[in-house]
């Protein structure tokens, strides 16, 4: 990537500078809302459903969420990933891009880069597992991307990946540890402000606490300079974390504003490095996991950790588990007939069901509530891998079911920003 | 329902006077459209494909076809039926409300008619077959009505029927064979040529034969009266046909266009009554399929059938089979991310793979091509029933796979109008 000690720093004006950059080449995604899901998420879970969960025996929270979600899997290539790739791209001078670039990947960056390579006139190198599933070796060369092979170990992809290196001279485009990958990120965390904004303006009834001819209840940011005076603003974002380029970049963006970042990863087997690295007050470098929500696996990066465990720029980070993933997704398949793969629905997951977080917001949001912008991050699925996550017996509904019982109307109410 | 004699003339003007009843209680439904699909249907079929269909031995046509996706899966209750139930109620006066409506059925319609019902404050009682799958149940209940359970033959079904009739005073409420339901659907068609009109002021290149600061070529409607002189409008629409409301009233809304209006409807076991109907020149009354496009099982209905068999109002009907059926409905999740359920991409089926179809868009859209307006009619399915769809085995992809290797770029670009 472009030398790291020329990278623009890390803070809100840089994302602005990287979106200018990048945003002919990437889709403004639409923003929307569900009453379904909202309705849903400011119904308390019933003590039953708390049993055999680390808030056995506590009173469930009875917090107020209204969603705005930021839909990233209509993004290009399906995934927030082209982002960072574009921005990356920009970053480079003319000798560099002259070489082509290189990275190793099995998922949304590989085709991100293909693609931002080919729109750059210039030869993406992609080191993907032997074992990739046909179908992303398959795209990633659609984009035209050369695609290299190798064993399945980090010291394998590391030794092809320095191969290419050696004989190409391409330039390594990191998946996540990099600022010019964070701050393409972090452009999303502009237009989801910016969206909500609009949408507000436009439809006041929208929010949560927005109320017609008043001053939006507090809401309004005019301390800081970072919004026009008098704007509304979300109270929360939450984004999943993996390698935490996307978490890191919104934390970066929406720093100086007044609403809060969280983060959202899944547990099983060991998947929420990042919670576990921010109690432990030591960044966790190495996971082993076969979480459902695939684009999680990797562990938190080195640079994307000094944003996140700034309590100041992130407030928390929250986990949940496989159930509460397929629960998360089964709603937003069903409920708002949108398409998503796992890993995009772990912030809708904390919302439903972290009790922590309900709490908080409960809290903090009171008889207002918060209004909540949720990140779903991707779309690479397939009917073939629905079918597999959602085969007899493997998903646990009952809860669900119960909750859903209370509900209503069975729609999405789709509001395009 | 509503006296048929006093019932509205099947007219487009009908149909714009329901528009105005409904519009406060319904979604104006997103217009999306997806370059990825569009090439796709614009790229020829191979012979190979075509081996063992009734095309085999022809060349491959080469329509240019660019679609508009009506999206009634993000209407209220998940289908386009709550349409015409909103539209029947508003037919109907004080004391006729005071009785209730009742209806039988097992799926779309049945919720929509309790929404419709508690919105105007009344009863809905809704028989239903005791096999009905418990989350249906569950969901008309949800909305406040009064569920019956009877057995699964049309004799069983009256029987319950008549005796809810008989003992409550309800009037009965038709899924498709009545002019109120037939210019309740219609509405759609109003609101999509308006939002296409829209879109393609605001961003012409949205438009395959549009040509800027010119006079959109030929594809300008300032004959009739029905646009504004000078609008754009779509070349044709396609939308699926069950019992024939929906079709006929999109059919009834644009008669007086230039917009050309086809059915769709799926082949198994003779469920393409409707085109069979055409070629005998007598509507076929009696159908006993499986097809998973479950909301077309129906044999068309009579009044409906008045209207589709004039060929000045529709143009043809077209049929497919249950791979094709899921081969759209594949790409609509994987490529578009928008989750629908079967019976909603029967038209997207018959514009990517029907060569009688697409040859006569090759003949009359020549090197321009059209705009086509394609109906995805409704969105309620389960993860569930998506997985035991794609299972193992079921899926004939090799001729999808090999169209889509032709397409470089995995995404949906939508637009909301």
């Amino acid at each position: 990537m472009a030398d790291i000690a020329k990278a623009l720093p890390l803070k809100r004006s840089s994302v602005q500078a990287a979106h200018a950059q990048i945003k002919k080449h990437v889709h403004r995604t639409p923003v929307l809302t569900s009453t379904t899901l909202s309705e849903l998420a400011s119904t308390p879970q019933t003590p039953e459903t708390l049993v055999g969960t680390p808030f056995e025996g506590q009173t469930p929270a009875r917090p107020k969420i209204n969603f705005f979600f930021k839909c990233e899997n209509y993004q290009r290539i399906g995934a927030f990933k082209i982002r960072g790739a574009f921005h990356a791209l920009s970053r480079l001078d003319k000798e560099e891009l002259a070489k082509g670039v290189v990275t190793h990947s099995s998922g949304n960056h590989a085709q991100a880069l293909a693609l931002a390579a080919r729109t750059y006139g210039i030869t993406a190198h992609i080191v993907m597992p032997t074992i990739s599933t046909p179908s992303k070796i398959a795209a990633t060369k659609g984009y035209g991307a050369k695609v290299y092979f190798s064993g399945s170990t980090s010291e394998e992809r590391e030794a092809v990946l320095n191969e290419v290196i050696e004989v190409t001279g391409a330039i390594l485009v990191h998946p996540y540890d990099h600022p010019d990958i964070i701050l393409g990120q972090g452009t999303m965390a502009l237009e989801l402000e910016e969206q909500y904004a609009e949408m507000i303006r436009e439809d006041p009834s929208l929010s949560i606490y927005y109320q017609k001819d008043k001053a939006i209840n507090g809401h309004t940011d005019d301390t800081n300079g970072a919004h026009e005076p008098g704007s509304p603003y979300l109270s929360a974002v939450i984004a999943p974390i993996g390698g935490g380029g996307m978490l890191s970049g919104i934390a970066t963006a929406l720093h100086p504003t007044p609403t809060h970042v969280f983060g959202a990863e899944p547990s099983f087997q060991g998947a929420d490095d990042a919670r576990r690295g921010l109690a432990a007050n030591e960044r966790i470098t190495s996971v082993k996991t076969l979480t459902i929500a695939d684009g999680l696996r990797t562990p938190v990066g080195s640079i994307p950790w000094a944003i996140i465990s700034d309590k100041s720029k992130c407030r928390g980070i929250f986990a949940v588990t496989e159930e509460q993933i397929l629960a998360a997704m089964k709603l937003v398949l069903e409920r708002m007939k949108v398409f998503v793969e796992p890993s995009a629905v772990v912030g809708l997951a904390v919302a439903l069901f972290d009790e922590e977080f309900r709490g908080l917001v409960e809290r903090e949001g009171g008889v207002e509530g918060w209004d909540v912008g949720v990140v779903l991050s991707g779309g690479n699925t397939t009917v073939e891998a629905v079918g597999k996550m959602f085969g007899v017996g493997d998903v646990k509904g009952g809860r669900l079911e119960g909750k859903l019982g209370m509900n209503g109307e069975k729609t999405a109410e789709n509001v395009a920003g």
